[in-house]
């Protein structure tokens, strides 16, 4: 039987190559899992999206538990096999969401309660009820239940709250269900205060987690402070176990990320920009509603491997967009999806081959140019 | 270079089985054409068509020349490159839909004028435009232009409608372009008035056309009239062209219209349904919708080759679409499709083997069953 683990094949710098082994399979770092909320990436077939590279993807506790709920999905035979998606499956703890999505919501020290976005019927959340939920749903990696600290936060607060997440951190510890080959990863919190984010780790550590995700960054801080919190952050974290920033982001933060020892990531920002006509490609991101596009018989990028670029012209997508056709957002959310996977494989050759900086540089000189030159037809 | 031509391979009753040949390739017979009326075939990507058994899209010249317009197609190639579909493809007039979607119509003897439903333009369609139109998207099967009758019509005026379309036949006829393997089909009108269809029919052959469309029906005046018009119609059509019975319709319809002599068919009901919940099968319609399937572990129907039926679970597919998730449109789409094309190749191997009087009994004692029973879950 596998057991949970990581491999570290490689470093860079502080760049890592490695090999997170799970109860379904194993996942290739840097990774970047696609999100897929409801237990669907959204506009893809689970095979079109192992298609692009993806070995891992995301579910979010917190719509499950709503609906279908989690024992309707451990009923069903658990979440790879519900939504037919056989590899690995990384769980939230539903705290994030929570605080964003449910209404009505109440901390106390024990957990949350709150209402449903959908129908307003209360629930609750502890950790003890989150891990439980992640259980149900069959998740080879389970999040620690936390509370995400708001942005701008005083140090004060956010002292406060990450002192409530390291204590939620040592109950979800407690609850979690041991199977081989599933692991539960603790979450470092303290905002964009060292201090803060080193007694976190220190408590993570102490508590002991089979990965370590760094929580709380992409919430408006910016760039610059997110990778300097990076930088006081991941030195403090195990070398011989996973580091997973959440909620992570543009390529340019992904590389910059990389580049700072992070091992996984996920975002919405594929999928989502997939459904509003914006693609990610090598030279920055491309507006297909753009009329620009209406006569361009061009891919929407050369040499990309995915449906969308190799068998359709940025004259069509635009089309699409224009006639709010399902399939526009199905191509862009695939070209999307291959378009980061394609970057997380293309930096983890270079991690290989000792040449992540140069990698970095290159992809920044790429972006920087923008996008292809407009074609005016003749006719 | 190819012709385009019918072969008639076989006749059991009525019932035909033939092979089209255009310049894009066969299609086999009886066979149903996919609506791509905005040059997608609604939440599938062209290669799923085609997987399911598609040989031959249809798309809109109303829509098409509106959006991105008959010119931008031909300048990107034509609207099987614009669209990836490499395969057949039949347009229509664009007098149906301008009736039916088109503002401030006005219709003389020359044509119609109209304002475009999305930005209020105004437009022109005359029989030399709409093949002009239909020859800039490279229809490989162009229809004549006609009024499509309403009904209810008196026999007074679906007879004025009639004999408007078949001067409007004429002028198509003149204006159209011979292409090898492209062909021109007109259109019988005639409501469901016997001696009207006759006269139709009667001024189409001496017109003649690749090959023969009955218009005017499925517009509300229910199968047992629309078979009638059929009974007295098909016959009265050459036996060595093909017969095209236009927006039709249920997998009951398509199969007595088989039996009564129809070749082709095309409908946006498998489409339109995958996107309101509704899923054909053999044993009749299901509403994924209905909490009866949120709990059922079985596939949607039993023995279906496609990808919703072969992965996923009703239970699955009644959360996506609770969920609003794009997913389950793509997957009813697609389920839809592969069982509209699977009746089509059952019904092909019945005339083949001279039983298709038996297998149309079948289909029915089957659809009659209604669902299979509702599971209750022991929990
Ligand atoms: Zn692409
Ligand atoms: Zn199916």
């Amino acid at each position: 039987m596998t057991q949970f683990s990581f491999e570290l094949l490689a470093e860079d710098g502080a760049a890592r190559l490695g090999r997170v082994h799970t109860a379904h399979g194993a996942i290739d770092t840097p990774a970047f899992m696609p999100v897929g909320t409801a237990a669907t990436v959204k506009a893809m077939l689970p095979g079109s999206v192992a298609a692009t590279g993806a070995q891992i993807v995301l579910g979010n506790t917190y719509h499950l538990m709503l609906r279908p709920g989690a024992e309707r999905v451990a009923r069903l035979g658990g979440l790879h096999k519900f939504m037919n998606w056989p590899g690995p499956i990384l769980t939230d703890s539903g705290g994030f969401q929570v605080m964003s999505l449910a209404k009505l919501r109440k901390l106390d020290e024990d957990g949350v309660t709150f209402q449903s976005h959908h129908d307003g019927s209360r629930h609750r959340l502890t950790p003890e009820s989150s891990m439980d939920i992640q259980r149900l749903l069959d998740a080879d990696i389970t999040m620690a239940f936390d509370e995400c600290t708001p942005f701008p936060a005083t140090p004060e607060q956010a002292a406060v709250s990450m002192r409530l997440s390291m204590r939620w951190a040592a109950r979800s510890k407690a609850a979690f269900v041991p199977r081989p080959g599933y692991g539960l990863f603790g979450i470092v919190q303290g905002g964009v205060y060292p201090e803060l984010r080193a007694d976190s780790a220190k408590a993570l550590l102490e508590i002991g987690f089979d990965g370590y995700a760094v929580g709380g960054l992409a919430v408006g801080e910016g760039q610059e402070a997110m990778f300097a919190t990076l930088e006081v952050t991941t030195p403090l974290l195990p070398r011989d176990k996973p580091r997973y920033l959440m909620g992570v982001g543009r390529p340019s933060d992904i590389i910059g990320a990389v580049l700072r020892g992070v091992d996984m990531f996920d975002c919405v920002m594929p999928t989502r920009s997939g459904r509003t006509a914006q693609a990610f490609t090598r030279r920055g991101t491309v507006n297909l509603r753009n009329a620009r596009h209406q006569d361009d018989p061009r891919p929407l990028e050369e040499g990309c491997s995915c449906p969308c670029c190799r068998d359709h012209s940025r004259a069509y997508l635009h089309h699409l967009i224009r006639s709010e056709e399902i399939l526009g957002p199905m191509l862009l959310t695939w070209h999307n999806i291959q378009a980061y996977q394609d970057l997380m494989r293309s930096l983890r050759e270079a991690i290989a081959e000792g040449r992540v900086a140069e990698f970095a540089a290159e992809a920044a000189r790429l972006e920087a140019l923008g996008d292809i030159e407009v074609l005016r037809h003749a006719g």
